[in-house]
């Protein structure tokens, strides 16, 4: 068997001592002579796994008491959705930034639930490559919320700051950045993340909201779309994506080993600035992103000649460097890199980079 | 190790060979070097694994070319809400048979979208134990629909037919028992499943849709809950819960290898035949339901003596029985029976029943 490096923006990579755990265990877990998949969430197995992951979330993150974690489904499209469906009620007003792809569905999906005001937009000749400056956009006073995306996935645009809104409650998609660095939880009132980039498989969505933001949801709120439905019954309401559940409980306990989210902020920097330096000092390859808000987790680059990206892939695939290819809106290459990329694996992509310029530039 | 028998109601026990293969893959999908819930929903490899397990449902299902096949995630909760969202919008009014636990919830969740009419309700002195005679129920002519959940998992109790509702569109809760038998699906309008009984584990949702039947939402239906934008995107307008579908994928090719749905019937036949008969042979076991729309796949039963259940548990799990306790709101014993449960393990539970009452009762 030969694993590759996979730099695929989600689902993503998972690391290889995760998979293997999952694969010792997959028949019988922990003598229980059941896969976990087989398990009844309400069972005395199951429940464990599922408070542990919860402490082990809570752990790394810090996550002071007055917030509830939440295990759902549905991903970050639903959350879309259950954002204004459970806070915009408040004053039927929500601020939100528009910063890229995503950011722009998450205002989409508002708009028909409330008055969305659009108080930073980036969006300059048809692409995304900044951010609004920490102090260069308004809240408004009567907002219920203000809504942005930390990381934008498709662009590779991130913001080095957490933005200031002061009363009104900070709501943001951390779906391909939570976990990979310290973050001030207090600060926000709602974090949601969908699990397939930094956190698990596909199916699982984590949401890290404060008490007071819990409830009231819009007429017509469906009650699995509604906080409070998940949040009074600990996440049991209805039968929970278990398995994802019990993976992502498996890659907390790896987080906790790499030395928590300081230890993983290091790698992750570090894997990051050597991708950029190499794309920085070569004339071949481009990053168009505002230094001062590249994203760690996605790297979008372009080469010189667009007539070779065909040639960059397949070559690339050969030397096991897999699902390297842009976004269809953005074109060119991307590589992200979450936390389960290792080290080796960003290294091994620049050697391939210089000599694929090297010889075909 | 030993694998035990899991009696468990959902999450349930998984054909072994499932597993086995699941676990030779985690690591490296057939050369890939992913596992597959490392991999793009979008990349070849994920896309040939979703389409050849649709197609093998199509298959197994006999599922005419004018129904989609969806696989979404959200349980049959979310689909408590997503059916009269989608479908109650051309009269305002649908009809629901109350027969159960199951029933009642869907019933509950659709009253927030429209009229509700209980066509037949089947709760005496507090249980459900039978269902309407299939001449014995009224069609509401302005119907949008007529509701109903062919099998009662809490209660054990499941229609021995399929309603005749004429023009008006039959809507099934399948969650507990598709893939179980053979069915008819042109005579239904719209088919749902949770996958963790039948199918594969918690996550995964399959919506069998008849076409016209997609359109249509009421104002205010998020994007996720609206079934035109799952059915338009082939199910990937956000990322798929992707390791359950590949998992039922294979669920799905070893109900092949064990003779299709006539061949899965005629087991589950037995199995139920062999269980409802050594409870009616004894006079210390009982089963409440109606002997003529007696589940095949939730076998509830009770002691003679309900001091004695905790002992019957304690000992089913030492001999490998386990998960076999009775839903809270019904008490006693539960012994679900999905095709997963071999025959072995419903032959190992009666001689253990048998043990039992012969020395405790």
């Amino acid at each position: 068997m030969a694993r590759v490096f996979n730099f695929s923006a989600g689902p993503a990579a998972l690391p290889e001592d995760v998979l293997k755990q999952a694969q010792a265990e997959m028949l019988d877990w922990q003598g229980s002579g059941m896969s976990v998949m087989e398990m009844s969430h309400r069972g005395k197995e199951f429940m464990s796994i599922a408070a542990e992951a919860e402490a082990d979330v809570r752990e790394l993150m810090a996550i002071p008491d007055n917030y509830k974690v939440l295990f759902l489904q549905g991903g970050a499209s639903s959350q879309f959705a259950m954002i204004p469906m459970n806070l915009i009620g408040k004053t039927g007003k929500a601020d939100y930034f528009r910063t890229g792809s995503w950011s722009k569905k998450a205002i989409a999906e508002a708009k028909r639930f409330g008055d969305v005001a659009v108080t930073a937009d980036r969006e300059i000749d048809g692409k995304f490559t900044t951010v609004p400056a920490a102090d260069g956009f308004e809240v408004s006073a009567d907002a219920a919320y203000l809504h942005y995306t930390p990381n934008e996935t498709i662009e590779g645009v991130e913001f080095p700051y957490v933005p200031e809104t002061g009363d009104v409650p900070l709501v943001a998609d951390m779906s391909s950045t939570i976990l990979s660095r310290p973050v001030d939880v207090s600060k926000f009132g709602l974090i949601y993340a969908g699990a397939q980039k930094n956190i698990g498989p596909a199916g699982l969505t984590i949401v890290i909201v404060r008490d007071d933001l819990v409830g009231d949801p819009l007429p017509g709120t469906p009650a699995m779309f509604t906080y409070r439905t998940h949040a009074d019954a600990e996440s049991m309401y209805n039968t929970p994506p278990t398995y994802g559940w019990y993976l992502a409980g498996l890659v907390f306990k790896w987080l906790k080993a790499q030395g928590g989210l300081a230890g993983m902020a290091a790698i992750n920097q570090r894997k990051a600035e050597s991708l950029y330096r190499a794309i920085d000092e070569s004339a071949f390859y481009n990053n168009p992103v505002d230094p001062a808000c590249r994203s760690w987790m996605n790297v979008p680059f372009t080469l010189a000649n667009a007539e070779l990206d065909a040639e960059f892939l397949k070559l690339a695939g050969e030397a096991g460097l897999k699902t390297l290819k842009g976004h269809r809106s953005v074109g060119g290459m991307r590589a992200s890199i979450y936390n389960a990329m290792p080290e080796a694996g960003v290294a091994t992509l620049i050697d391939f980079m210089r000599e694929f310029e090297r010889t075909k530039a």
